[in-house]
């Protein structure tokens, strides 16, 4: 194949990303969005939003990177962030994933993509730290803008979502502060069970 | 309403984009594919596919154009590219659409936004015609992924595709000539009707 031929086999492969639903509906509740949805969101949330970050970020990288975060999906499936039991896997099964997908590349790309992808997953650079606080409140802004219907199907508790949240004040205290307002104002409606009281 | 309430509000408002569907189907050909996993598509192929544009571009400002360009469409609807009809009032119906999206955005981001919608829409820039040229080939490669599907569903004419594909190559002949390949073995197998034999 030439180099040509290799980087539209990945983006073919990649179509699939569009198939592989998430748990959580659209702002109007009409029915639960795809991968590439999601993903497309947050690459416009980053250009809209990028003044936030905590520290100063590559836009055009973490625009990169999220467009490809959820990729690997395409083998190892959505893993619910509220699935204890699956998470015991995921790692393994996201690691075999890329290892494909990304291969599909020319070498220098697959290395590239592959490489900030894992940046993602570490979280640990200005670029993933602001990707993760998006990834993060994506999904809590659809979720308060169906009334909290994912919240409710799962009886998620608020413990679960401070925990899915502990990092997500690092790329943005001011998403940060956003997201929680929208956590607690849903805790006191009761779309989302306060197991604190309990 | 603060600066951050109104980025909000448009995120918010943009994720109608997800129910916009378009006439062409996934390359699996499971289902017709929504604006905002096309966008998704396109903001991919720009990283991967940036190095064939024939002027230099700008990427992160290519790939905000694309992640952008049809969001008019959430008022606007999507206009198949071979109504002729629609594409009468095309224009009318997709500024009206911009003035009233694009103004839910703090003033400065709402002009930049709209600006960057008029250059797609002009397609001079060397940004504006490359986006271009991934927004013509994009569904060309899903269709001949799904064996030509909405070619053959809309009786479509090569005469048709050549003139909706007059201004491709400008932003990268090397896409061109692969897609104008995939192009003429669709009409070899018969999926895209060649009017040139009538």
């Amino acid at each position: 194949m030439t180099r040509l031929e290799e980087q539209i086999h990945f983006i073919l492969e990649v179509d699939k990303l569009k198939n592989i639903i998430r748990q959580n509906y659209l702002a109007d509740g009409s029915r639960k969005e795809d991968d590439a949805d999601h993903s497309w969101h947050l690459a416009l949330m980053c250009a809209i939003l990028s003044e936030y970050a905590t520290e100063k970020i590559d836009v055009l990288k973490t625009m990169t990177m999220v467009l490809i975060h959820d990729i690997v999906e395409i083998d190892a499936g959505d893993t619910y962030a509220y699935d204890r039991k699956a998470h015991d896997t995921k790692r393994q099964r996201e690691v075999a994933a890329a290892d494909r997908i990304f291969r599909l590349l020319p070498t220098d790309q697959a290395e590239k993509m592959r490489t900030l992808w894992e940046e993602f997953e570490e979280g640990i650079t200005p670029e993933a730290k602001f990707a993760i606080t998006l990834d993060r409140m994506q999904p809590v802004l659809l979720n308060a803008g169906s009334d909290g219907r994912s919240w409710k199907e799962h009886q998620v508790r608020l413990s679960q979502i401070l925990g899915r949240n502990e990092t997500t004040h690092e790329g943005s205290e001011i998403l940060w502060e956003y997201e929680l307002g929208l956590i607690n104002k849903n805790v006191e409606s009761g779309n989302i069970m306060d197991d604190a009281e309990e």
